[in-house]
């Protein structure tokens, strides 16, 4: 025992001051998810193993946090069993639960197993942690909160409408202006397959199309044909590389390259209908950009993939993700029900927030006043009236230890500055007498001797 | 696949209902704690397993659940290992962090790792999910909220008097009216068992005690002599079979019964200071009682034991408990840090809630107002006017799909009827010529005509 105590890796303590910011971004988000007429769920930490394994790739099975069996989870296990067996046999018979590893298939779940208590379209949100076992690095931990909107049910478009604009709303209400909104189309992806005819390397055509501010035009080419690509495909595409202006003449182009796939078309009318009422609408501090590039787990979304930027000048990839899935519900039997959905990375939005320096001020964890302790008598009367500044809305404790000498006194003066207390209230002999509180400020070191109704109204 | 999916037992979802009913609850308590001075922290939903196991005791640590290693957790595991062990013993093999138990034991960790950049005393508190491998019964679950307030580094019994002020003013602040507040003294119990001549029979003597109440005097006196307590000990504590009347004369029967133990004394006077300070103070709705049978975690307690019962009249067992521990983080190594602290069952508290129909009907998780949909251009109409509608703070939102037909009409206003929105608002060719907005109350069925603003102020 009393080794020096630590955490996991990859995981962290919050402090009081860390908790007051994340809860701050956690209740802006929020706000405005109700605003918006989301609702909130919450689902368990753990699922039924098969709930969760997979649906995420093998990869993703690699990363779930499994839990193991209580009680002799081995009872079960023969000694043959334990010889022969890998270690990926053995954990489906010694564990039957696992840590969600995000909040969509919990969702996804909870809408089959609830179906006929649910109103549709279902517009719910759920801010709650999930766990990845990733390799730890900067930025990337093994738990962390998601932050998901959700509609199911509803194929119309005004859902991505109103998730671009609620994507704007949170950011605003954040302060964290500027933000790009990138958007792009499933079907535009498609499209292009079609047209490059490779139905089979859109992944490969896009990835190499991404790298083209890096690595420029001739490079970008490059990487297409030794993938694959055959030169009269990457010729059509050729208006793509110069892909730039307005939405409007983006689109444009669009339409030239995929005249010829059903796919691509139904996907730029799509796009077009976003763009043109996100004009009508405006956005508060945001920009709506097209960005073809955009492919993000693209075997998941199958109409709108969208993707948030942090403002130009800081660097921190993606703070926010989501698009459009049609078959969610599908891997549990629930067909039909089209679902989209945007998710906010808290942790991310944490550090641009940190690096442009906009937490509000009044983020305030300790308390408004601190009532220094000279003895017994003078503490009964602080906690009658802390009690009632308490009533009042204000923050407010008493030192707990009397001060009998300048060292104490000087002590509770030390911790009143050490834990950032805006202001101390001293109750000696005469403020006992005069039924007053002498209110310091601490930042001015100013005094003044007020009655308690007149300390109220001071720290209200 | 498409089995119907379910959740593990004894985890629950939650609707959003009973999302924004437990959200008051703890926003509640949130608010209170702050009010009195703790501050928020967060630790991680898994610890290293050495920093949780031999905590809780062997059923605790049965209780505990495990988490398997990533990867090939068997790798350095051999043959031999597997064929000759029990489970036990492969447990500290392939798993190396658990699931926290409780929010005690990661606070104390968290106070001895970041000593050095905490302020003593420390007032922190924690609301946070903890699991346990519990067999699930009614009301008892493996995955469930607790909420915490501790002060570390302070053994002034000013703490125990602002605890007990914080429970009430919780309770009083939730309308849960009438709670008793019992508190009892671990050096009570031990002075008991002194003077009883059996410092080893203290826990049969204070749970035959606590049967008074139901069995009687006599069967009481016959339980104890049946777990070997002498009569000589029995009769001396006969003033304790008839221990009632107030705080105060209950006090003075103590007094004489523990007389010749120096720890029951000192018990007696804690007792006698808290309930000075709680008379001159005041509670606003609970009541503090005296409870010498009261010993809730007896070898963890070593001063004040406080515990909450819900309002006469409702069957429900404690809804919070709490004490002072002297020596938590000694346990990791640091020393001389004197600990007390109360916790919130929220679980219990929601459910006396219900029975007592006290959560308020302002708790609202739907919309205030569903706009319905008429076709694109009546949409947009609709779209702009929810935007300034959320811009002041009310909750609002479209139908997503236009209604073309008197059927999908009626589809629209059972949307609103089923989810509980309590206004609609219409918006045709009449409305968009005149630039108004038909408000229909659902309640009520009236209509009026209004102009953005006027819609704006009704709604507010």
């Amino acid at each position: 025992m009393a080794q020096k105590p630590s955490i996991p890796k990859g995981t962290r303590d919050f402090n009081p001051e860390e908790v007051a910011k994340r809860s701050y971004i956690f209740n802006t988000i929020r706000s405005q998810f109700e605003l918006f007429g989301f609702q909130p769920i919450e689902t368990p930490s753990f699922e039924n193993s098969e709930t969760l394994m997979g649906k995420y790739g093998d990869e993703g099975d690699r990363l779930i946090f499994k839990i193991l069996n209580s009680g002799d989870y081995l009872s079960k296990t023969t000694a043959h069993d334990l010889e022969s067996i890998n270690y990926k046999q053995l954990t489906s018979q010694i564990s039957e639960k696992a840590l969600r590893y995000d909040l969509t298939v919990p969702f996804a779940r909870y809408v089959v197993q609830h179906q006929n208590d649910l109103e549709f379209p279902f517009k719910r949100y759920q801010i709650q942690p999930v766990w990845r076992a990733d390799r730890p690095q900067k930025g990337r931990f093994r738990e962390f909160y998601q932050c998901d909107a959700d509609v199911v049910g509803s194929i119309s478009l005004l859902q991505e409408v109103e998730l671009v604009q609620l994507y704007d709303a949170v950011f605003s209400e954040l302060k964290l202006e500027g933000v790009i909104i990138k958007i792009n189309n499933r079907k535009i992806l498609s499209g292009i397959a079609e047209v490059i005819g490779a139905q089979d390397k859109l992944i490969d055509f896009t990835v190499a199309l991404d790298k083209l501010d890096k690595i420029g035009e001739v490079k970008v080419m490059e990487e297409m044909l030794g993938k694959g690509i055959p030169q009269s495909g990457i010729d059509k595409l050729q208006p793509l590389f110069t892909l730039s202006g307005s939405f409007g003449s983006q689109i444009e182009k669009l339409k030239s390259i995929l005249s010829t796939s059903e796919q691509g078309i139904k996907g730029i009318e799509e796009l077009e209908f976003i763009n043109h009422a996100i004009s009508e609408l405006g956005l508060k501090t945001s920009t709506l950009q097209l960005d073809v590039t955009l492919a993000r787990g693209l075997n998941y979304y199958t109409g709108a993939i969208l993707e948030v930027s942090a403002p130009k000048g800081v660097d921190m990839g993606s703070i926010g993700g989501g698009g459009r899935y049609d078959d969610l519900t599908g891997i549990f039997g629930l067909k039909d029900m089209s679902g989209v959905g945007i998710s906010f990375g808290l942790d991310r939005i944490y550090l641009v927030m940190e690096a442009l320096n906009l937490f509000p001020e009044t983020i305030q964890t300790s308390v408004k006043v601190l009532f220094l302790n000279y003895g017994e008598k003078e503490a009964f009367a602080c906690l009658k009236a802390i009690k009632k500044l308490r009533s009042h809305g204000i923050r407010a404790e008493l030192y707990p230890d009397a001060s009998t000498s300048k060292k104490q006194f000087i002590k509770q003066m030390n911790h009143a500055n050490k834990r950032n207390i805006p202001n101390v209230v001293l109750v000696g002999e005469t403020e006992l007498q005069s039924n007053t509180f002498t209110l310091k400020t601490m930042s001015s070191g100013d005094q003044q001797q007020l009655t308690l109704e007149e300390l109220i109204n001071d720290l209200k």
